[in-house]
């Protein structure tokens, strides 16, 4: 049940901090407006003297923001941000969070990123920003991992939105690997497709690997059978199903926040 | 029971025909004698019309040159080399030898590759010339795999040889990846150490990872569990052992060949 945002308080004063209308039923939040509120909420969850795992992508860019801003203005002190991407490093730096990353601290207090889909476990997909590697590697070096998301990522079974489900391969005979990975899910109907990026050429993960696409028509079934199968697969680095690692799922929709614990 | 090299024609012959002396129980054959006794003899499992997995090492490296010798002879026609390593690929390309992928062969006739370690049960450890990833996405899609070694190289366990099993991980936060490894086997007093190459640099491989090897004291156990908890970190590419690869093994020592099949 979503507490609505006329009487959710924190949220409103975290949509009015955004810069946002107090909402209300009668405002029209965009998708933007939600990942904000959701990105929002999940920075109240930092205390100072934390390491930070820094999510990537368009939510998690919101929570970033909000960390530099609450540092700027003195109400946060002593984080250490452990990027998950070149990006996230380089917006981080520009907003002044210091940063370190895994080896100087193997043990993350606290990770805030966004996902691709939720599922009614709180297993997750992500990945489509290209940064699943990294991400998954801060994230399974976590404590607590706190998931924030608009409305619109909940699906019945990953792969349910029919948006990718990405997984890393190396470079060399990608074509063969992915060829496999569809064989591997021909029974859900799967298609397996190289990412493109910019200028016609394949899309180069921060690792300097490709992604390839997996798309499904139905249910994988078991996630831990499916994801071992995966990794069995020589020439796959990683997949993007991040299974039982979310401690917590911020859900923001049109009607409220909602906010899911393990 | 190894088969005595005075008494085993086909290997007195391959002897020969690798510029050795025949053997007999009055010569001593030094190690790389013995590995290319092994090479020549799994090249008698090559027909012409075949799909050639070439593998990388100094044993599987008299496989290749005695391939291309059998070419330029005529004795065989119409082979297609897929090379597991970028030196191998350089090789077979000196000697004339076909070349093509994976991705246009995605079906591979037949393996030749040496081993670092070759268990009881035919379980392999490899890669410690630094081509694991390619040799086990080449070997995994033989019909047949033929490994090549010397005697020195069978251990009652993986691991038992007290020499490096080696991973292939993600340069990004390595020390991080490696301290988890090593964790993840303190039981079995495991060490992680990062290769080094020349110039006091890491060691990279050809898909632009590092390799942690790994040393143990004692047995790891389960090797299925074994892998699977290796390919579930995230951050580990790939890792040297084989298991249930190996149709054939070749084994050269001092008092003859042995062959053992699966």
């Amino acid at each position: 049940m979503a507490i609505p945002y006329p009487h959710f308080i924190a949220t409103a004063k975290a949509a009015m901090d955004a810069g946002l209308q107090a909402p209300s039923s009668s405002v029209m939040l965009s998708q933007d407006d939600l990942k904000k509120i959701a990105a929002y909420k999940a920075v109240e969850y930092v205390d100072s003297g934390m390491v930070l795992g820094l999510g990537t992508g368009s939510t998690a860019c919101h929570a970033v923001d909000r960390i530099g801003q609450l540092l700027r203005q003195g109400k946060l002190k002593d984080i250490v941000g452990i990027p998950t991407s070149m990006k996230t490093h380089d917006q981080a730096l520009s907003l002044g969070i210091p940063l370190s990353d895994l080896d100087a601290h193997p043990v993350v207090d606290l990770a805030i990123d966004g996902a691709d889909e939720v599922d009614p476990f709180l297993n997750l997909v992500k990945g489509r920003g290209g940064s699943l590697l990294r991400e998954k590697m801060v994230e399974g070096a976590c404590k607590k991992f706190v998931v924030i998301v608009d409305d619109s990522k909940l699906v019945n079974f990953l792969g349910g939105s029919g948006l990718a489900m990405p997984v890393e391969v190396i470079q060399f005979c990608w074509k063969f690997t992915a060829a496999r990975l569809q064989k591997l899910f021909e029974d859900a109907g799967c298609v397996a497709k190289l990412r493109m990026g910019e200028k016609e050429e394949p899309f180069v993960t921060d690792n300097g690997n490709y992604i390839v696409d997996l798309y499904f028509e139905r249910s994988i079934g078991d996630l831990k059978a499916a994801s071992d199968a995966i990794l069995q697969l020589a020439g796959v680095v990683e997949h993007g199903m991040f299974l039982d690692m979310a401690t917590t799922v911020i859900i923001a929709g049109e009607l409220g926040l909602t906010v899911k614990n393990k």
